[in-house]
């Protein structure tokens, strides 16, 4: 059985075949959030750690920490990131950056064995980021596209796929430490993209014996109520043997959605986790509002 | 490819690998429903009739009816609210009983190709229901439970399946006229449920080649929150190759799944029900919300 460890000082997450699943905070990531990149940009990253106590209160066994805004310093901005999350939360981080310098930044602070976001089949990034991940001893999440892009035939997917893995034991990185994204299209425009994730998933678990991970939320790219379709998507990438995912766990939909996955695959063990998260509906509410239904009690009694 | 096709006069719903998923509304079902039992057991059809309407509007395909109330003359009752139905509705039924002469009462007045409800792989059950649907000319759910019981081994459930699907060919029914009902347990209480049901799903499909259904809300039995469960499993089991379903259009959750699993399957080119159910929020609320909110918006002006 394939597991991917990945730890902080204190905690550590195992992605695997026979385990729960990996949910990895998406939020702390400046692209396409205007605020939070002019925020990051001047040094105020309040909305960083606002963000990354939100995500793990509502469920997320991990982070992800993207620093990526224009024309700034990244990879200072991404060390910071990563230094600040890791002394308000336990939860071990996925470093995330196009920029290898960033990634290096980020490994270098990080405490703990970090999932390096990530690799791609291109030759210059796997000859980059490999040696990096080695040496740091991370695991590494494999893109599967490479110079040729993004290939609509996921038995193209699944052999790039393939290929970084083959090229990441060359560097002394095992198996179990590639964890694949097998690139999830819009459906709204490709009506096949569903089927092609759940083919190359299985592909990718039994025959290439991998964990695998995406962006579930690309999926629903230009459609109406997104999070039913990324919600749709991710029970049925998770019943194909996706073992985890980089989505939002604020969105209610989306954590019942992983939460009663785990549950049809036999993950949740006398369904304790689902039933502590919904036997009473109060204690799915946010704080405020159950403040706010004690007090109306409380007057209908005075 | 497996095509049942289940007719009223004027409308065909064809269940098939290639199609999109098939609700059979569940709501008409005294069982469970002392109010509803009462009520048509003193010849008052009007819950009846509410219920196949907002069951349709809604959105399911077919309408299953049931009047199991104990002690009472079901077959009368049964032929009375299938013409009750057909009155008032155009989808085609689904006619459910445990009571051979209900069965045949209800097809006697059925205006189309009926779905019965059911047959299982005990002896005395295949040689009394099987003619009968014959002599209809109608399609058959084959429950695969024998006299031995349910077996907890998906293995041998398929095999009791099998063996209702080669007798009913010895009847003259087509492999395309028995739709399998694998048998959904509660997860609550048997953790692999959720795996038996996937396991054997995509055995019927690839192996059998025939459609399937269930009753989708047994899977949450006794667990809270149960329409996130039955979404759960809905989702699963329609990516292992699930065709169809009784179970209740009215909750949100169940449907929004159906739908998202359809467009997942790739059963919804260019998204167009999704689209039309979720462009506009207001459309998917009911209408007294709507009136409310537009009341809000008039005042605000004033």
């Amino acid at each position: 059985m394939t597991e991917t460890v990945i730890t902080s000082p204190t905690r550590e997450v195992r992605i695997g075949f026979d385990r729960p699943f990996v949910i990895i905070g998406e939020r702390i990531n400046p692209t396409g959030r205007k605020v939070l990149a002019q925020e990051m940009a001047r040094g105020d990253y309040s909305r960083v750690e606002a963000d990354a106590i939100a995500q793990v209160e509502a469920g997320a066994h991990m982070l992800d920490v993207n620093a990526g805004v224009p024309l700034a310093d990244e990879p200072k901005m991404l060390a910071d990131s990563v230094q600040l999350v890791q002394s308000i939360t336990d939860v071990p981080l996925s470093i995330d950056s196009s920029i290898v310098a960033a990634l290096e930044a980020g490994l270098a602070v990080y405490q703990g064995k970090a999932l390096v976001n990530s690799v791609t089949g291109e030759e210059e990034r796997l000859e980059s980021v490999l040696p990096l991940v080695k040496r740091h001893e991370a695991a590494v999440v494999a893109i599967s596209n490479d110079e040729t892009g993004i290939s609509e035939d996921p038995d193209v997917r699944y052999a790039v796929a393939k290929k970084i893995v083959e090229r990441a034991a060359d560097h002394g990185i095992p198996r179990e430490d590639v964890v694949v994204d097998p690139l999830v299209m819009p459906i709204g425009a490709i009506n096949q993209a569903g089927r092609q994730v759940m083919h190359i998933v299985r592909r990718l678990r039994e025959e290439l014996k991998v964990n695998t991970t995406c962006g579930a939320s690309n999926v629903s790219f230009g459609l109406p109520n997104r999070n039913g379709i990324n919600s749709a998507f991710l029970t049925m990438a998770i019943g194909a043997g996706l073992t985890s995912a980089i989505t939002n766990p604020l969105h209610a939909d989306v954590l019942q959605a992983v939460l009663g996955a785990d549950v049809m695959m036999g993950h949740d063990p006398d369904c304790t986790n689902w039933i502590r998260k919904y036997r009473q509906p109060s204690a799915a509410r946010p704080e405020r509002e159950r403040r706010g239904r004690r007090r109306r009690r409380r007057s209908a009694v005075a």
